[in-house]
Order: structure tokens, then sequence, then C-alpha cells
């Protein structure tokens, strides 16, 4: 490597910093003349690119923006898709955050594989560790006391480390694995991807009447339709995985902070990094929790490290925000999106009559100390008036994108949608739900 | 959020950039007295944290780094842990390449699962695809022309990917995956993990004779011997992977691009970012790579922004350094701290007769336009003197830990040894290989 002139180097940065003087003193004599207000757009947006923002063009706070679905600049061609989750009704309050959670990493970073090695989970960066038993702290939602936290990349690997950790190992060939429908379209093809010797699907556990040992998934709140579950298969030979992916109070009233013995949660929906691919698990059982490490190292040795610290600086920004008091909460920005937009869709839903979503029941958060409904990550959407194949009906007449209930176990006349996509999309959505086409709905 | 007075701002500003300039007068006034180089050393450590360099303390550049084990300072007890191939040897590498790679990754960045919805494999990062196909035209080592992409959480999860995508899916049965001992000792155990009905571990491709369709996994230069391979199996309904996790010129000459049906490269091995968890494919057949992004997409739902941004950066870096005339690319530096230690190695075995490492031919390199001899990223180390048992023997007599001939479906008089560690790990290991202990060796 070249080495610099640093001497000479002080002295060039000596004329840069008389430069910034000059055109600071323009800009201050030049801002008497000007009205302030037009530079803080000016600064904002030179820090932070545009995105899309809401239809209305509003660059205001999550909790002021006004989504009047009547007055949207609606783009027949478009197609929206909603099928997947992409939780990109955040992005938003994260970019109005400004740097808190700028991560700042150099070359020689993430070299080493290990992260820890006195952790039965050595590759789980200890700064991710500390913020996750912080943040359900905070928010009371799972206890953390003497558990072992699993890093995955994503909650998917982590629900397949789970399956690993939880089946025999012996000859007494695959585990039934089953959930109660509508269940997460993902867990069957998941499970039964690799023909696994281990577990197998089991289907609805509605319907599971199989004698000997079980795996029970309990999804709470639920996807697709987003209600609290508890298990269902009334046998003592249960074994559960309680994935708690929305456990989280912008979609549901925390009542008590879950004890379970393998809980599942994701970035993904809980803060909206989807992309940075990580999740964690709560583990009772240090045995489980070997395991759970030992799929992870055979299946990916080990969880991005990048990703690890990014959701942990994230985190932090979190938890830093419910102790503020001069400014709203992460989950005050996020609970005053999800409750404007499941208003507006319950109101459409009331007003045209030819839809519906589930009602839910109210109940007290002990986390923001109110009481309030579910207002889910997904609409468990079902087509009124006689249409048999909701899906089909909303791709063709509507060119919305959304998943049939069928993949969830259930009927065709049910579709799942996503609420948290960007605003501009949720507002077409519910522009074109709300008015006539050719056909109903 | 509160809203900024900016025109204050400019104000404060003003006042922080005078007082930058009147410390840069005085740092330039003092730099009159001092040396420069004094100050080079400050800067640098203010901006990079030190890390362990090598057992002489030296902080020169890898290509100049002395390793004469006879003058290292022992630490009789301390563990020396060279089973893994943990890539820290580059470490230093990138610590000195400054703020080249530096990344900075804003808080709003990653929410969004995709990355490109145009492309077939959707949670590739086009940035990173790119430096890919860049960084092989550079070094000449894969074709990558028609060539599908497809990114992985490390080459690991690409392996599965391949299985997955390879294997028959209709009731044949699973089809045996086999591999030339001694081969990678991780194949066998995530080839088996899962008991899965598509693919089970068929051992030694060198033995094996049955009927009908198998996969044969070709590791050149392989893992843990180094030689370079061939498929071994005389039939025609031989699928292969190619593993080309270390046909890069640091360990071995490169004689011409690779042009295989499934070729798996990672990150961990070609530039040492191994907590990355970023590997890539070069896959020949558009089936076959849609169903291993299918695979990815059930195992993980894609696979970390954040490190493929980070990866896509550091092979930038990689192929910039290669047309830099006036400075060591990468490549180079590299090649001279594997070729340095080898020496080392093959001096302290011919010294001592205690072991022996293999013999290997040399070749002219493409890539370097010279000829030499392979220089791999383990040493398959052999214990002499009627050692029957060298993993054992290291680890009692000398404490290091490696990994044993048994693994790798081989003898147990052999094992395999990191050449990858830091300076001062390998040293300390050089060096307790080559004094006389209680007993032998």
């Amino acid at each position: 490597m070249e080495q610099i002139p640093r001497f000479l180097s002080w002295r060039n940065m000596l004329v840069l910093s008389l430069a910034v003087n000059f055109s600071l003193i323009l800009k201050i004599l030049k801002g008497e003349k000007e009205r302030g207000d037009s530079w803080d757009r000016t600064v904002y947006s030179s820090i932070w690119p545009v995105v899309s923002t809401t239809a209305l063009g509003s660059s205001s706070l999550l909790s002021s923006a006004s989504c009047n679905y009547s007055k949207i600049e609606e783009d027949d061609d478009r197609i929206i898709n909603l099928k997947l989750g992409d939780p990109t009704v955040y992005e938003r309050y994260w970019q109005e955050m400004g740097d808190v959670t700028t991560m700042v990493i150099p070359g020689w970073q993430s070299l080493s594989y290990f992260s820890d090695n006195n952790n039965l989970c050595w590759f789980l960066e200890p700064e991710l560790g500390k913020e996750i038993v912080r943040v359900h702290k905070i928010v009371g939602n799972a206890v953390t006391q003497d558990r072992f936290i699993v890093v995955g990349t994503g909650s998917t690997q982590l629900y397949q480390a789970a399956l690993y950790a939880l089946s025999p190992h012996d000859d007494s060939g695959p585990i039934n694995v089953v959930s109660a429908a509508p269940y997460y379209s993902s867990y069957p093809l998941i499970t039964d991807c690799l023909k696994s010797g281990l577990y197998r699907w089991g289907g609805d556990a509605m319907t599971y009447k199989e004698e000997g040992p079980y795996i029970e998934l309990v999804t709470s709140p639920n996807n697709p339709d987003g209600f609290l579950r508890e298990p269902v298969v009334n046998s003592s030979k249960g074994i559960l995985i309680h994935d708690l992916a929305y456990y989280w109070p912008q979609y549901t009233p925390i009542t008590s902070a879950a004890d379970h013995d393998v809980m599942l949660f994701t970035a993904s929906k809980s803060t909206g990094h989807a992309g940075m691919r990580i999740g964690w698990a709560l583990v009772k059982d240090r045995e489980t929790a070997r395991k759970m490490t030992e799929y992870i190292e055979l299946n990916t040795i080990g969880v991005s490290k990048d990703s690890q610290l990014r959701v942990a600086k994230v985190l932090k920004a979190v938890s830093d925000s419910c102790g503020n008091e001069t400014a709203k909460s992460f989950f005050e920005h996020s609970y005053d999106a999800m409750y404007e937009r499941w208003k507006l869709l319950k109101q459409a839903a009331k007003d045209t009559k030819r839809f519906t979503v589930p009602d839910f029941v109210s109940q007290r958060c002990n986390f923001f100390g109110k009481v309030f409904e579910l207002q889910p990550a997904f609409a468990w959407f079902k087509c009124e008036e006689g249409i048999v194949d909701c899906e089909k009906f909303l791709r063709e007449e509507k060119k919305i994108l959304t998943k049939s209930g069928k993949h969830f176990g259930d009927d065709q006349s049910y579709v799942r949608i996503s609420m948290l996509d960007r605003d501009t999309n949720f507002n077409i959505f519910l522009h074109r739900v709300s008015v006539s086409s050719n056909s109903t709905l």
C-alpha cells in the first residue's frame, strides 16, 4: 500500500475547511432572505433518498398520515402484489429516524465464523443477544430469563432447526407435524420439501386423531387469520413450537409474557427488516437449543454477522424509543399505522358489503396500558356475493395478487392479503375493492 | 420528529468549522517539529482498532511478514484450534486496505424480502451479481457467460440447494451422493442429517459400484488434501456438483476457466469473509437454477441483503486491486502469505521427519503468469514414527486441535490442519510441531 503524505494532507484539509467556512457564510447570508422551511426539505432529501409516500403525496409522520382512499391517484394497469407479507410499511419510520440505526461496517469485520465461543449458540453476536433480552423485557411479550437464545437466518430456518431438534432420531419413523387450519401456507411445503425421515406434515390439527407423539405448531397471532391461538390437539404427547412472529403490540394487545418451551420471533415482522433475514428462538431446554444450533451449523454454518449486528442496532433503537417521553415510540407509530389501515378496511367492508374481514375481540394491552382489538399483519379476506375463487377474482378483475385460502388448508372464498405494504399500494388496493367493477365486488 | 432549527444549525456548523481550522493550523505547526511517520501510525490506529498481529509484533504488510518460528513467544498452556478453516489470515490485509471496503448501511435499508424481481434468483442483489461476474473474468477461474447466478447463505446452503434441485422428486427413492475419499467431512453429515427421501450419502466415490443415477461431488482443489480433482466414478449416469471454493490463485495455479454444470464458490475462502455467510453458484441449466432458488426460498426465504452488499463491495475491491499496477493485488498478498506458510511447514517436515505433508506438482497459472505448486488452505498432515491417532496425539501432547482423518473417510494417522489462522496461531503451531516433546513428534 502506498504511503500517503500525511503532512501535506493536513494542509489540504485546512484549505478544504476554509472553503467550507466560506460556503457556510454564504449560506447564512442567503438564508437571511429565505424561509428556513425550504432548507429543511433540502437537507432532508439530500440525506434520505425519496421513496414512495402515500398516494396523497404526504410526507408527514406515520401517525398523521391521512389515508383517504377516495382521493387516491389510481393507476388501473398496475398490478398490486399483496401475496407476501413484505413489511415495507415500516420503511418511512426508519427513514424518519435518520442515522440512529445507520451501521458502519469496516471491511475487516466478519472474517471469522465465530461470534462467541462461550455461548452454546457460538454464532450468536453477544450484542444481539443483549438487545433481544432487553426488547422482550420492555415489551413484556416473552419470558427470557433462563432461556437459551438461538439466532437463525429468519424464523423459517429456526422452524426447521426446531423440527430437527424435537423429532426423534431413532428408527420410529417420521413424527407428524400439525397445525390448526387455516395455517401458515409455508409450513407444509417446508416440512415436506426434503421428504425427511425425521418429520412429515400431518395436516390440520383440528382433525388430527393419531396416537403417539406429534409436533403441534401454534402461531399466535395466527398467520393468515390473525386470531390468538392455543394448542388444539387433545393429547399429552404433543411437542409444541410457538411461532410468535406477530406477538408485538402493533398487531395485538400484549396480555402476558409468553412462556413456552420453544418460541420463535423474527425481525421481519417486529421491526420490518425482512431483507436482513434474522430470527431468534427462546428455548427452555438446553439440549433442544444445542440441537437447534447443530442444525444451523449443518445448514448454513451460522448466521450473517452483519445482519445480526444491524438487528441489534435496530432493536436498541426500538427499545430506546420506548423510553422517550417526548416522541412517539416505534410501537406507537406502527400501532397507529395498523390502526388506520384496519379502520379503513373495516369501513370499506361495511360500506360495500362485497367482502368481509374477521371480527376481533378487544383486550387490555399491558404494554400500551389500553384496550384495543387485534389489528393483524394480514387480512383474512372473504369474497361475498357468491364468488367461489376469491384469489382468481381479485387477480383478474382487480389486478390484485393475493394468496388463496386453499394454500392455508381452507376455502377458496378466502384470500390472505398483506396489510404491511407501502401506503401507495395499500391505498390502491383499498380503492379497487371499494369501487364497483364490471363484475361484482 | 422534532423540527431542528436549521437556520441556527448553519451558524453552529460555521463555529465548528472554524474550530477545526484552528486545530488544523495547530497540528501543522506541531508537525513541523515532529516526524511525519509517527503521525501515520497515530492516524492509522485511531481509525482501525488494533488486532493480533504476528508473534513478532510485526505490523508490516503481509508480503513482508517474517514468520521465523524459532523466535516466537510460546505460551505453552494455550490451546490452538486449527480444526476449522477460519480464514482470519486475511484480516490484516483488509485492515490495511482502510476504508475502501467500509460499508455504511442506513436503517431503512433491507426491509423488503426482494432484491430483483426480474431475476430468476429474486433475492440476488444486482450489485453482487455484477461483481461476481467481474471477479471471475479477471481471475479467469470460471465461465460466467450464459450462467445463472444463485446466491446462498454460504456455499453450504448452495450444496443442499443443488442436492434438492438435482435429485429426482419421483418415487425412485433417495439418490446416492458420493465423493472420493478423503472428502469434506461435512458432506456426509449435511447429506444425511434430515434422513431425506430425495438423497443419501453413498460414501467413497472410488469404491462406488452401484447401478443407476448418482450425484458425484468434485471438490477441486480438494478439502482436506488440496489436490486437484476430476470425477472418478466410471459411469455415464453421474450428475456432477463442482465445489470450487478453493479454486483461487492464492491456493492453486489457475490453469483454465472452469466450465461445469453446477459450480459452487464462497466468500469465506476467496476473500476470507466467512462471518458474512455468502456463497454463490454458477449454474448452466435454467431449471436447476430455478429449483435451487426454490430451495433457498423454502429454507431461509432468501439471503441477507446486508452481507450480499458487503461481499459486492469486497469483490469490487479485489477486482480493482488486480488492475492496480503500483500496489500488490489481494491475490498477490494472499499468495505470498500462503507461500510463506507452506515453505515453513515443508521445511519443518523435512527438518524433523516427524510428520509429512503432501507433495504437489507445479503448474503454470494463467492469472499470475508463472509456474508454482499448490499451496492449499488446509495441510493434510500425517504423523510419522508410528503414531496411530494423530488427532489425539496433537491434542494431548501439543495442545493443537485438528480434525482426524477418519471424518474425511481416511486413516487416523492423518489430520486436517487449517493454514488460514492468524499469524500468531500458525507460528505457535509450527513451533510446537517442530520441537521435541515428552513423546515423539
